[in-house]
């Protein structure tokens, strides 16, 4: 088929097959869908958008931008303790987009809403003549009363987070080529997890029955700390020495010029997708436990104080932190 | 405050105060909401995106921009026989929209949200380098199964409207200044019709009570009668002569060169927000009765056959109709 494609043929060759198997959709040929009771969960509800040129470069995939864009979601659901339900999708095609690309994108959201248990509930597309922008409304389901909140932090507990950080940061760089002068090995895989983050969904068990308090690293270690310290009302303490680094990361940060000013870019870079958790000391090695049975390695990166904001060292030394993430501008 | 608007600034001054009142929302100091379960009942979902120069005009005030997002969403639900209950947000702001088109456009929906009694529970602020583009997910309850279905009219029912059909398109015109030249009183209240529509949310009772099926005229009563009768397995005559008009559409009217020309166009343009529905001819009296009491007008303009799709009439002789409803390209 040539041409743009019509908004009523796309939603019933592209976006249908995504509703199938789910009642709450009526197949996406009604104007919403219908919820059930869930008598005992809380729905959890979260809703992030992304534009070209602001969260994805133009000319990535199709297929890895929707994959993000669902992974991004996910991730808070992730740290929210929250187990996938469905989700609701707006998209605004640029002129550009005809069917190859439309179908690259639903390819993508196929592809992980299988792997991650989820499927397409509604949403709405639209034309645009400005870059492509997207937003997603994922659903998913806690026990009653135990979404796992930002604030919760106490003095004493220790701060963890999952995975590595600082990936996501050297990625974007990578994937802009400015890593090219570096040929060591890991900068395809360093690019592979800025464009497609791994949500951490397997934490939430251990989460719920072991942490205080957790949320995504979306704007970068620092920054998401002094959200959760300021929701939580303590202080933090960040010891980037502590801080979990890929072997790419690793790699990257020994060659680096000063390594504080590299340790800081990687606390500060954003992108990670992973969760930062507290969890006090007498509940840290149960979580710890809960999280390596799930696949997950979480490690403690520092403490809460009874202080207020984020205290970064390096070596031992605090470290003025001039840019704590990524603002997207 | 001068230049851009910082994220996090934005939400807790421009946004948070929305959320007031919804625990749901957790001040919009976390990564999700989280919506308790109600025994009986099912959560009433849809999602929809505007982008300017496409739904709106550049240069439309922001809290006009606001609060038509809002009623659109509310449109949806007011079809569907939902009570309003929170909505999601997602904005991706151009550069040119400061603190005061950004505090414009949180009053507008401030001012709504109070009149149809929802809050804001989550979203996203970003930025974008295009035009201003906005996503709302609007959540809303009906008894469980009670939701009202395209799919549901049958042969022999009565095909009904909500108050008047051609509005929206004639005030599209006249914003536009192609009404310009005619100076008969009432463009700028078309063009107030299609700026800010009127949500029928009295009307969900009545639609649940009475009615087989339910949708909202957004484009066109044509081209979403033809969905409902795709829906419902049925065909659909609509007779335009019986179609409601306001007194500006029917002042237009008369002074058309061609009056079967004219009518279609009213059918066919948009942006009207209205119900169109069916019940059986037994059920009619009381539903139209329903309506009234919740002072909304029903007015039959046709009914549900044995065949398929939608056989248009004027002065008792079927028209060709060439496009069935404004599809935004």
């Amino acid at each position: 088929m040539s041409g743009p494609p019509d908004e009523f043929a796309w939603i019933a060759r592209g976006l249908a097959p995504l509703a199938e198997g789910a009642p709450e959709a009526f197949g996406l040929t009604d104007d919403a869908a219908a919820i059930p009771s869930r008598p005992g969960f809380d729905l959890i509800v979260s809703k992030d958008a992304v534009v070209e040129g602001v969260h994805f470069l133009p000319g990535d995939p199709p297929e890895l931008v929707a994959r993000k864009l669902l992974r991004v979601n996910l991730s808070d659901l992730a740290a929210k303790g929250a187990d996938p339900y469905g989700y609701f999708l707006a998209v605004a095609w640029p002129p550009a987009y005809g069917w190859p690309e439309r179908e690259a994108f639903a390819g993508g959201l196929a592809e992980d809403q299988a792997r991650f248990g989820l499927r397409l509930f509604g949403g709405d597309t639209v034309a645009t003549p400005g870059p492509l922008t997207a937003s997603l409304t994922i659903l998913g389901w806690t026990p009653a009363g135990r979404m796992m909140r930002r604030a919760g932090a106490r003095p004493g507990d220790v701060i963890l987070v999952s995975g590595t950080i600082g990936d996501g940061y050297l990625g974007l760089l990578s994937a802009k080529g400015l890593l090219a002068g570096n040929s060591y090995i890991g900068a395809d895989w360093l690019a592979d997890r800025y464009r497609l983050p791994q949500p951490r969904l397997g934490l939430g068990g251990a989460l719920r029955n072991h942490a205080h308090t957790a949320m995504d690293v979306s704007d970068g270690l620092i920054a998401d700390a002094a959200k959760l310290a300021a929701a939580s009302g303590v202080g933090l303490e960040i010891d980037l020495d502590q801080m979990p680094l890929s072997g790419p990361a690793a790699a990257w940060l020994a060659r680096a010029a000063d390594r504080t000013t590299a340790l800081v870019g990687l606390a500060t870079g954003g992108d990670d997708y992973e969760i930062v958790c507290a969890a006090s000391p007498e509940d840290a090695p149960a979580l710890l436990a809960a999280a390596a049975d799930a696949g997950i390695a979480l490690a403690p990166v520092g403490k809460a104080t009874g202080g207020a904001g984020v205290r970064v060292t390096v070596g031992g030394r605090e470290v003025a932190i001039a840019r704590t993430g990524y603002v997207h501008t």
